[in-house]
């Protein structure tokens, strides 16, 4: 076992089984993987390699095979749990290269020789990275395969955690913690944002004493003065100015699980709406967290949120939040449960949620929020951080 | 002009002329840019929300019309020089929603209200972000669109920078310069490769005592002791060892615009042979930036490298090096012209790339890179920083 892979190849060949019954519920007989995130979830493989075309090809009767760029292919061997015999890859004139050559011409070629190129064949149409020349290319060179979309296929397998994958999803907590109260404690009058992103990237990857982080999926997003309405700003040479209210949106990451978190500061006393709104929120995530226990729906929990703000007459129209986990750029969210209307999941043991609570108004913005993991007990939330404003 | 638009109207205006003039060379009427660095480069626009589906869709008479998510609408009135107008927006019911809603049948909805539903237009099919789906959804609702694939088209009017991208570009060698100092302080025995992470960080974004920098296309790059072959590693909690070879590789960045760099470390004396393969590094480096002139094409200054490594018996299959400016994560490259065998592209002054020549042996790698403008004169390197081994 290599010491770069963070699970036993035990974890991940429960991980395999649950991916092939569902790749049986929906009659595919390969399924290739591209979504990074996805990809780490069945191999481990971690490396910074989504910016060229790659995949994970995983059947009913054979050893996962990854593909990819041939500089990479090292990687795929001390990162993964799997035999390099599975690691095949394509020379560097495949790279971005003009129309003659593509990496999926190569990736066709492998499922021709592993025998399913007459088969049916999962692919992940939504995915990132997964592009229309990449279904294009695939599809014009298997013209025998069955090809499906089965985007979130490997997504849904990830929905429940296991304890171990929750022990780093806590560690990512303490990060985020850091991460924050970097934030907290450089946040002032006259301080330029990119020094505060600077000290909250120094709390999430420099970390505890115990263990540091890995990069998180998004940077620290941190809309500030006039700009709190803008959710995903990240930060400028502005410097910090008295009365701006700021918004720190952060996540740490261990072994790629992440822990989003979200906070707001005021540089200053706040303006009295400002506070009734962190107020209104506040009150609105505690009931929406009250709310959470297995066998209550998405939009259940996403209902007590809205009733509750109904009753300060605010209504908000984005999702509540929404299933996390492993990451990559851009995005920590795993694009499967929604907290919002028509979303009728049902949440069981082990789901964990990031619950991202926001008002905005046109002159500033309030968000508070908890990345929780549904126990039978209700909501536990990963992190222990002051939710109230903070000012500075 | 909003303070958050780093240049003037007149220069987006020529960005623009430029696009439109290689449209009609093209034969398209409109041109649906999903690429968020294409998207920054044509309008400004610079939020994290490239994790949802969005695009600016340019048309040879009507001024660029932003289209993305509700939340996201702000932004794209704050960070570009648009009019709010032709900011339009769908709700958030579109986000990762199941198949009865995706984003791109708005966008084919607002193609068809703006009169290019039946002309010809052209998409970027291996852009990053524009997926599968995301195809398969914009062709299905607009059949009557003649739909062509212009991945590059906007890249290469990227190809050739302006003075004031110059300066933006030299502010990220400033950027890249303080990283890799801190880099080169940090690493040491003992200390564990997520603090050197984080220093990395700290000068990347605390930059420098004039400005601060943004969060690069990718995150530092630092396969240390056994890992030197597999390039594209991030960091571990592992500490560092006598004798590791370290490989840093990073970019500065300020307003989008990149200057990446790779500098070689070994923690304590360097293996003879380690110092011989940089020796061999460094001629070839050298000897190729000496070869760069307006006139000469990509793969001439690739075989001046070749040649040159040849002589010591070492043969690299990789490209040499690409263009690179503007970059939004996975990626800080143009995907336009690279630095290898077959790449006609004839180099012009103030083009810009990165040079970065690498050898891997089984057991330690070694690179070594420069940033560079062509200048009548030659090449410019950006950043000023040593290029041998670094001993530390």
């Amino acid at each position: 076992m290599n010491e770069l892979v963070p699970f036993p190849t035990s974890e991940y060949e429960r991980r395999l089984d649950r991916t092939r019954e569902r790749m049986r519920e929906a009659g595919v007989d390969a399924l290739l993987v591209t979504d990074p995130a996805n990809m780490n979830y069945l191999t481990g493989y971690k490396s910074w390699s989504f910016y060229v075309h790659q995949g994970v090809l995983v059947t009913l009767d054979h050893d996962p095979v990854w593909i990819g760029r041939e500089m990479d292919a090292k990687s795929a061997e001390v990162t993964t749990w799997m035999d390099d015999e599975n690691v095949l890859y394509y020379t560097d004139d495949y790279v971005q290269s003009p129309h003659d050559k593509h990496p999926m011409d190569y990736v066709a070629s492998v499922i021709d020789e592993y025998g399913y190129g007459d088969r049916s064949l999962g692919v992940e149409m939504d995915a990132y990275y997964y592009t229309a020349r990449s279904h294009a290319r695939l599809t014009d060179q298997l013209p025998e395969a069955d090809v499906q979309d089965e985007t979130l296929l490997v997504n849904w397998v990830r929905l429940k955690k296991s304890d171990a994958e929750i022990e780093y999803m806590r560690q990512a907590a303490r990060l985020a913690e850091t991460g924050m109260q970097a934030a907290v404690d450089t946040i002032r009058e006259g301080v330029p944002e990119s020094d505060a992103a600077a000290a909250i990237y120094d709390g999430l990857i420099g970390g505890t004493e115990e263990f540091g982080g890995d990069y998180p999926a998004i940077v620290p997003l941190m809309p500030s003065g006039d700009y709190t309405g803008t959710p995903h700003l990240s930060w400028s040479d502005r410097e910090f100015e008295q009365g701006d209210p700021v918004i720190v949106e952060l996540a740490g990451c261990k072994h790629r699980y992440h822990c989003p978190m979200a906070r707001t500061l005021t540089v200053g006393e706040p303006a009295p709406e400002m506070q009734e709104t962190a107020d209104v929120v506040m009150e609105g995530l505690q009931a929406a967290l009250d709310a959470v226990e297995p066998g209550v729906t998405a939009e259940e929990v996403e209902g007590v949120w809205r009733e509750t703000i109904a009753k300060h007459g605010i209504e908000k129209e984005s999702r509540l939040g929404y299933a996390t986990g492993v990451g990559y750029p851009p995005d920590w969210g795993e694009h499967t449960v929604s907290l919002r209307p028509g979303d009728e999941t049902v949440l069981e043991e082990n789901m964990t949620f990031h619950m991202i609570p926001g008002i905005w108004f046109d002159d500033f913005g309030v968000e508070i929020s908890e990345t929780f993991r549904v126990t039978k007990n209700g909501a536990e939330t990963l992190a222990d951080f002051d939710r109230d404003l903070f000012v500075v």
